[in-house]
């Protein structure tokens, strides 16, 4: 399941005073600017958000975050304002076709590969891997569940982005236009067997995918020992966030909860972050991957063969830097990988 | 040892017919954007490489490459042209100081840990771990040569970076200010354990340093068994420069030839890559620290406390993704770290 339209989570949700209650304390002395600044009003927010295209380049709002990526466009494709934000598609020669809801980056053709891949595969693969053995054996499955909240954004992947929206063609898709927390609210419990929330900006549609009772109705629909792969952000800009999210998570989820990373180049400081965590159940080895992608028949070749994900990148996915584990406690007794 | 003062090496020397003489044919109607528009004239390569503080926002002169990385100039502390290059230092919000020489980015005090530890401790870590043991007992460590063309780089590294230069105070340390490979072709054969190389734009001083004789007289500087590592530039960039990297030093060196990679989110697509070579003699396994630095007494904390380099973050650096071993065919034999 994909959760709402965009990317770039900001703080102001989880950081108003819902965490530490397992007795993690918020220095609250100590807020990053990125934290403080997402603090501003909404309608500032969206004033920022408004993709700019100035003299042939096109600019991410950097003016919350002291810093800025731009993208030499050779040619806007597409500029139309949907019911929820404002939907930019343009080419770039370094990264091809690029796709931007209200001036966020949400991927371009040549590094979609990293974040989908990875978003995908860490939590089927990981674990006991019998999710993705079960999707590999066609017949055994028996749904996909999709749900996005802003039917012309699928409209615009078809357009443009065919190679991505190929996805949609799965026989065992179910698409569902709307609202993923009114989804998951009427979800029945224990249904799916993972989910994967590739979760937007709080400011607004996708506000309630970072509070705590959207990770409790996302455990609720889980099966005991199911898994959730949330997008969570950057491990140099936002640890705040992160140590948030993952406390929230480890109150929510009786099972495991890792945190890995990627590189990514056109989101903001390069690396996008992944909160991988499991419902009560077996304990699930999210590091090593039990079923290795590459035993699976036609798997690196389905529809497009893969291009960033692999065994080996699955477990240096969850080596994490010093500084990490020094900023976000609760990641210090976190397994590691390799050895 | 480091190069030349800058980073950003292009393709033109490199890819000028001398490479491929191991049977690996190079594509020659295959040459990325990066490449190419790296054959524009000196002049006019110096005309964009200035910096550029507007409005308050230093830009990369991203013309060449279709992207740019600005960053928000809160204070402008140092600008002066050198001997060779113009060098400029200023304070941004999201990354705190950072220096900048001919316009690129050399390093921020936020992320220069990222590169700085693991371009150092991937070869002194990895292979038989002799080079760090020795260097951990400090009476058993000869000499730690240092070659930098510019002295004025170190002059402002003192002033503005006090936690970076306090390298230079380890009584074991020898400064040379000169040219690397003026110094290099003097250095006695066999003489050195490991050679670091910090290596520039070749547009300029540092023009000889991605020359295949620059890695012959390293090769010929190094003990049998000793190791090389080599700035290596974006996986997600220049694929093309790698490739013909990794075959020039296939054939001058004739122990391992690795790539690995890390995360440092002011350069250009957010990673920079490492070539990790070792000279005929005692096989050197690179991706599995034998010698961790976890277990030498006193290396983590010593000077200031490591940010980003451990162990696992070692073997996690030599996991590549599935594009990058296809576009470079000479790494798909590589070994992979973790299982």
């Amino acid at each position: 399941m994909e959760g709402g339209a965009g990317r770039g989570l900001e703080c102001q949700k989880i950081m108003d005073g819902k965490v530490n209650e397992n007795g993690n304390v918020l220095d609250k002395t100590i807020i990053p600017s990125c934290c403080l600044k997402s603090r501003a009003s909404d309608t500032e927010l969206d004033a920022k958000c408004h993709a700019t295209v100035v003299s042939g380049w096109f600019s991410e709002p950097g003016s919350r975050s002291g810093e800025a990526h731009s993208l030499e466009v050779k040619n806007i494709l597409y500029k139309e304002k949907s019911e929820y934000q404002e939907i930019l598609v343009f080419e770039c020669s370094t990264y091809g076709k690029v796709l931007v809801l209200d001036g966020i980056v949400q991927l371009t053709e040549k590094d979609e590969c990293a974040y989908q891949e990875m978003i995908t595969h860490l939590p089927l693969c990981g674990g006991d891997g019998g999710v993705l053995r079960e999707i590999s054996r066609h017949s055994s499955v028996e749904l996909i569940d999709i749900c996005e909240i802003d039917k012309m954004v699928i409209d615009v992947s078809n357009k443009f982005f065919p190679e991505l929206s190929i996805g949609f063609e799965d026989p065992r898709v179910q698409l569902h236009i709307g609202d993923a927390v009114e989804f998951l609210r009427h979800a029945p419990e224990g249904k799916y067997d993972a989910i994967i929330v590739d979760s937007s900006d709080p400011v607004g549609p996708a506000q309630e995918l970072v509070e705590r009772s959207f990770f409790e109705m996302i455990a609720r629909a889980l099966r005991p020992g199911g898994v959730l792969c949330n997008m969570a952000e950057s491990m140099w800009l936002h640890t705040h966030l992160i140590h948030d999210m993952i406390s929230i998570c480890r109150e929510t989820f009786k099972g495991s909860v890792h945190y890995a990373w990627t590189s990514v180049p056109t989101y903001p400081s390069g690396v996008i972050g992944f909160l991988i965590c499991s419902t009560e159940g077996p304990p699930v080895d999210f590091i090593h991957p039990i079923n290795p992608i590459e035993n699976i028949e036609g798997a690196l070749k389905h529809q497009r063969e893969l291009r960033f994900y692999s065994s080996e990148m699955h477990a240096a996915a969850f080596a994490l830097p010093s500084f990490l584990k020094r900023e976000v406690p609760l990641l210090r007794d976190s397994p590691t990988p390799a050895k």
